[in-house]
């Protein structure tokens, strides 16, 4: 048996979007900007998407911004919207792509606070509050954080600065939690957002960018006219119809969904927390965490031995983020939450999808059974 | 019958394409920065794409970067490698992302020199030599221009650059000539070069840029530490494997095409010229232009409406580049060519692959000169 468990890092396509994906490849493979037909059906096409793409987070199609992920996407709002001089404000469980990104700005002559969050992995209003200076510009927070699954409370945010400073910018990087977590940007008040489609079972290399109508961001890639001037390329239509059938799938069962991965998770920290000694859940079942992510610290287990075992046994987890499992620094995101040095050590991150099921669940706990042991004994 | 003739605009992908693009992900969709199994698969097939590449121009797996196309890796190569204060050398038939690029930079204090190209479309070795100063850092220019397929004589420019100006470092744009003529970026003395594989019948969103190992350009995306660093964000593995597909059909047959669309090319304005009075051929079949490429100003016909009545026979061609078609200002590369203004409102692009037949002309150039009757009969 195969059980994947690391659908923050990556989820499998599904099978609808790889046919949509080869159907568009087959017959809309003209140029959107060409002037002949085939040029105007890829036109259409990606009018169409755009349209689908907005309804989702309730904002105009002309607000939508298609990029080559997530990455590109955060880099294209934070930088597009600062200047040397401005004041940048970022929590401490960042993605790379933000954290980075604005470590790069401070280089470059912009100031930055990076805001601590509390025990429950969240940023307050009064720490944000103390942090505004008159030169803040922009906020940037990330919607669902990769490594707990924690989940901001966006509408306060939003509100807060709609209400008290007008003139700093939201920007959310909505990577994780889009199509998983309801995201209202009208509601929420959010002037940016960025998503990437291999994180909801689309296909690699695409996102899109929502950039309020009132806003224009810098370009970051300079070129022909594509996508309003912010995005210059030929637009990878190919990949933006299989993202946008990857979303219109999970849009219709997100509630199902969440009560689906919900359940997982409950029956896989009961099991854990029953038949192994000496764990640690750092992610709870609560509001403020998402039931996508279990995260867990396990004494005397070296996450990254652990993460090998479970692969050579068919159990494919985390020790953290995928973006950073390779390198061997701790987790600036565990650090942040307070976690000490050896449960750091020990931690995995389990992430479920909607199709994960307890026959894989009951299969996975007993291979983490045989692991625990093994490991323990090792003594490493 | 449909005879699509816009192929420098983005090129219908193979079957096999599509079929290595779905495989991939259907098979190998881990994200390639995970530590377990479907990590490491994907990670095995990223490195195997990076060597095949890497051989079709030449140079060491470890000197490519992958990127989501040619605009972004035009932007990467020349923004990465200049300072505020360093002198650009680019010609005035630039592709957008190249010349917008130039441009943005000028304005952020860079130097720039736009070279006049000769009259028949190439940048001299004495026009380049009077324009090198001090500060200049970098040369860039296109290996085969999209509206006219004018082919620099990149290896002269790159050993004079070697032997006489060793620190300008010299980037080509090959988006148009990868997969159609041959670049060795050893012999010709390339320091770093852009492709793009919708170009050459692979997927859209997805390229690749060969940086010489002793350069390191400024990350334009910043993020994780993929690509070396050079690139963040996860990679698109699917596209890729889809581009090298493309890439090695192409390579595999690149003589046996370049002879048949050559013969394409002769028999198109044989029947032009022959047919149609009033027409110029402002491509040739000469060395220093690639037979892919047939542009050529016809009288009285503008060429917007050209391009429409064509749309409707079911014969797909181009007034300039796809990238500019849709706005209204004349084409810079036919002014810097010296056409009038009247050719040039006159003027199409005709641009070939090798899967067009005989036929298929034939269809074309019935439907030309019913088109060209009409039009001039409308004296629009």
């Amino acid at each position: 048996m195969k059980v994947y468990l690391d659908n923050s890092a990556t989820t499998k396509p599904y099978k609808e979007v790889i046919e949509e994906v080869s159907n568009v490849m087959e017959s809309n493979w003209g140029n959107p900007s060409s002037a002949h037909e085939l040029g105007y059906n890829a036109h259409k096409k990606l009018k169409e998407c755009r349209e689908k793409i907005s309804g989702f987070i309730n904002c105009d199609s002309s607000e939508i911004v298609f990029t080559s992920g997530g990455t590109e996407g955060n880099n294209l709002c934070i930088k597009g919207i600062v200047q040397p001089g401005n004041h940048i404000i970022t929590s401490n469980i960042e993605h790379p792509s933000v954290k980075n990104t604005v470590e790069f700005l401070k280089k470059n002559g912009c100031e930055v606070t990076v805001l601590n969050v509390n025990e429950k992995g969240l940023i307050t209003i009064e720490e944000l509050n103390s942090a505004i200076k008159d030169n803040t510009v922009l906020l940037t927070v990330m919607h669902m954080n990769n490594e707990l699954g924690i989940l901001q409370d966006l509408e306060s945010i939003g509100e807060y600065l709609k209400v008290n400073h007008k003139r700093v910018k939201f920007h959310v990087d909505a990577v994780q939690s889009f199509c998983k977590h309801e995201i209202d940007v009208k509601r929420m008040k959010i002037d940016m957002l960025t998503t990437s489609a291999h994180k909801h079972h689309g296909p690699r290399g695409v996102g899109f960018a929502y950039i309020r109508k009132e806003l224009s961001p810098k370009q970051l890639i300079h070129g022909s006219a594509q996508e309003k001037g912010f995005r210059a390329g030929t637009e990878n239509l190919y990949s933006i119809a299989g993202m946008v059938k990857a979303a219109e799938i999970m849009h219709g069962c997100m509630d199902e969904n969440k009560r689906k991965v919900t359940g997982l998770k409950k029956y896989c920290i009961d099991q854990l927390t029953t038949r192994i000694s000496g764990i640690r859940i750092n992610s709870e079942i609560c509001e403020s965490i998402s039931p996508y992510v279990l995260n867990v610290s396990i004494d005397g287990t070296p996450s990254e031995v652990m993460v090998r075992v479970m692969s050579d046994k068919g159990v494919y987890i985390s020790k953290g983020s995928a973006c950073s499992s390779k390198t061997e620094s701790a987790s600036h995101v565990l650090e942040a939450m307070k976690l000490t040095e050896s449960e750091i050590k020990g931690t995995i991150r389990i992430s479920f999808c909607e199709g994960n099921t307890l026959k894989e669940l009951d299969y996975a706990i007993d291979k983490f059974l045989e692991a625990v042991k093994f490991l323990r004994r090792l003594k490493i």
